[in-house]
């Protein structure tokens, strides 16, 4: 059966287009919205509009930022010999939640994919390579997703950093800590036997 | 960690405000959002924008319509004896699908809900009582959640209505059709016990 309102259609076929969002949630989202007053409505559809028009970008390590040059970058007490490359700004909060982690970072934005028509050249890659060309820059830690896209983004990177002489590594993978052994999935858990450390090292941390 | 951007930061507090949806998800909503050209974000916040501002209810069954009167309570093959009380639209579409009912529908906007500052008064129940006085309703059906809510409502709509000489009817409660008996909580098992039927009369339909 079609809506009762083409006003109604519509709002439900733009909330579907979000992430994971379906039809049957799109409604519940659009009668919850129908439901709070115009003032508030206005706040929601605002904060998205002038999110997208207003953003802005670190000119150094790409990130979203409010400033042209931002927070972690600007920071005096960071290692700026190390740079984290990461697909978006999500990886940078994890990352910086866990503490482990003083360097620089670098976001992509995204990794390629030629399935969503994603290249090299629609990532921030021309600018990390700026980056290490302006010198200071001893690694690069590579830290995206255990994809084929972001592996496929992985070989890219290092096959061009290592041109440029940058020792380039990539952040471990194996079991969860705490982890319950049962429910690894075979390939993680052959990879956590293949890069097995000494007793005396895994448990120094 | 705080976001590194305050645009970023209203625009996830937004987004969590929809149902069902926490931070982590609005944050997913909102980089994907992001990565979507102006155009594009545009038709989202205008969909969202007019269906708030714009929206208009039948002002026969109050629910959602484009036109002043809908098109099932303008529709000449319904029958106009029977309303069938439902929360919302999406109940409507639910009943639609269902091809079982042939009334009119009136939608409540909502249940009586004390916990969320939701009286009679906030529902559609005045002009649902003005259909009725207007005559030629022979029954109402209740259509309502089985929730603690839905169940005050229909109490409340069932004491009013019988006042006025009203059949007033629920909707059955059992065992879905189709469903598995093990899967099927107490409730519901002991109800469809107690309300059950001749075997003939069941399988006939």
């Amino acid at each position: 059966m079609p809506l009762s309102s083409v006003l109604l259609e519509n709002a439900v076929d733009q909330l579907s287009t979000l992430p994971g969002i379906g039809r049957r949630t799109a409604m519940r989202m659009a009668l919850d919205l129908l439901r709070r007053d115009g003032a508030a409505v206005h706040r929601f559809t605002e904060a998205v509009r002038r999110m997208r028009d207003e953003i802005q970008y670190c000119s150094t390590c790409c990130n979203i930022s409010d400033r042209p040059v931002c927070e972690i970058c600007s920071a005096p007490g960071r290692e700026r010999g190390t740079i984290c490359v990461v697909e978006d700004i999500s990886a940078v909060i994890a990352i910086e939640n866990t503490h482990r982690f003083k360097g620089l970072y670098h976001v992509l934005g995204g990794v390629i994919s030629p399935m969503d028509g994603v290249g090299p050249e629609d990532l921030q890659i021309a600018r990390l390579l700026e980056r290490v060309a302006e010198g200071g820059v001893e690694e690069v830690i590579l830290a995206l997703s255990a994809t084929l896209e972001g592996d496929t983004t992985s070989f890219f990177l290092n096959k061009r950093l290592g041109e440029r002489g940058i020792r380039v590594s990539v952040i471990a993978r194996g079991i969860s800590v705490g982890g319950d052994l049962e429910h690894v999935d075979e390939l993680t858990l052959g990879r956590s036997i293949m890069d097995r450390k000494p007793y005396e090292e895994a448990v120094r941390r």
